[in-house]
């Protein structure tokens, strides 16, 4: 995979990842979970199935002075990752289910995840095994849910995005203790179905669960044009480096 | 409370409704769930916990030659439901969750179902016991929900309406056998968080669960004038017994 890499910016450049040419290949939604996270400097923040980087990476760029943990279980993205944060980011290989006792140890203030997006069960597999990887899923879907749960400090908040399709299991995984969720729906254009949700749940919280207004991505009823029409919302978020407030 | 009725119209005069002027009072919300069903002449209706009668006889309104069954667990509002329907439904007084063998020996093609919206774990007593009853849980939701799974023929459907913060009790309580699950989010103003939801689920459905856009019920930012402000095609659904389709 190292032989066939490329150099792709995010953030308008204030991110810049090595990615494998042909493998998982990070686009914008780990983006936008980072811009979903309303962190403060001095935080700590653990993302869970980190990739090379992206959303951890774009967190940073965002909101200087974070403690940030990845946890990647594909040791050739993990070495990504870690080329990809200069030292922004501490980088642990390791499966989500059996994390070392270095991270099992801690709690965070907030964790992120953007788990893989596709049931092996029901769907075919990629060519590439890294992509099979980062697409398919090891762990089932309700134990990313739950670990994340599981890490967070008192008060903390977990945002994990996924297709909107999955978004049934995501709100029944959440254990005892988790509350406050929240859900903002992403959809490619107004008047089209969800195809991505924004799932936030707090630990400790209380609140009554709050279905958000989607979010829109792009204008227009269909893609007329070669150019990109991200709303001018979005694209703040994703060249700006705006948060994602909800 | 049989003293004291009022009669009120639905869609645009097609229905009008006695119903006792302070208890639990239909609003918009059963209209609009008779509205999202796709029902066709011949078929078998169950609308679990039909109150006076609102959400059945609006579906009868809109689509002839149904078969309508109504379970109540109050006499009194069960006794103004069969005033209602003037025939047009059959209106029981039972627990749903006690439902007698007449019911039990039968599948419905459609159930419908507007819950009461309070938990009263959660909230305070209402003064009016009629109206207590009608707002506030007896049977728990997921009884509501596993109720109309267990009544519908093979690919039969559900429709059920209720607060927006109560989604994810809804989407668990499916029992095994339901799929292609769809939530259409109502949201009072363009913007806002949904306060409502309609929930589709269809027995041995195998679609994806989808979330819809939500359809926005009042025009503008906020209630300015004491005139009615619904968005054009809400009206059309409320007063002229247009189909509301998702």
């Amino acid at each position: 995979m190292n032989d066939t890499l490329t150099i792709d910016a995010f953030l308008g450049g204030r991110v810049q990842l090595l990615q494998p040419r042909t493998g998982y290949r990070a686009g914008v939604d780990p983006v936008l979970l980072a811009a979903s996270v309303a962190a403060r400097a001095g935080q700590s923040v653990l993302d869970l199935g980190c990739g090379v980087g992206a959303a951890m990476l774009c967190l940073a760029a965002r909101v200087p002075g974070l403690h940030i943990t990845g946890v990647e279980l594909q040791e050739d993205y993990a070495e990504l990752a870690r080329r990809n944060s200069s030292g922004a980011a501490e980088v642990i290989v390791a499966d989500i289910t059996a994390l070392p006792r270095e991270v099992l140890r801690r709690q965070f203030d907030h964790v992120i995840a953007n788990p893989p997006y596709f049931d092996r069960a029901a769907s075919r597999e990629a060519r590439d095994a890294g992509r099979e990887t980062a697409l398919g899923e090891t762990a089932p879907l309700t134990d990313w849910v739950k670990v994340a749960a599981k890490r967070l400090k008192p008060k903390g908040y977990a945002h994990i995005i996924h297709r909107a399709e999955r978004l049934p299991e995501i709100l029944g995984a959440w254990p005892n203790g988790m509350g406050s969720v929240e859900v903002l729906p992403l959809a490619p254009r107004a008047g089209r179905l969800a195809e991505l949700v924004i799932v936030r749940a707090r630990k400790n919280g209380r609140g009554a669960f709050k279905l958000h207004p989607p979010l829109i991505l792009h204008a227009g009823e269909r893609h007329t044009t070669d150019a990109e029409d991200y709303i001018p919302a979005v694209k703040a978020i994703l060249r700006d480096a705006d948060p994602l407030e909800f």
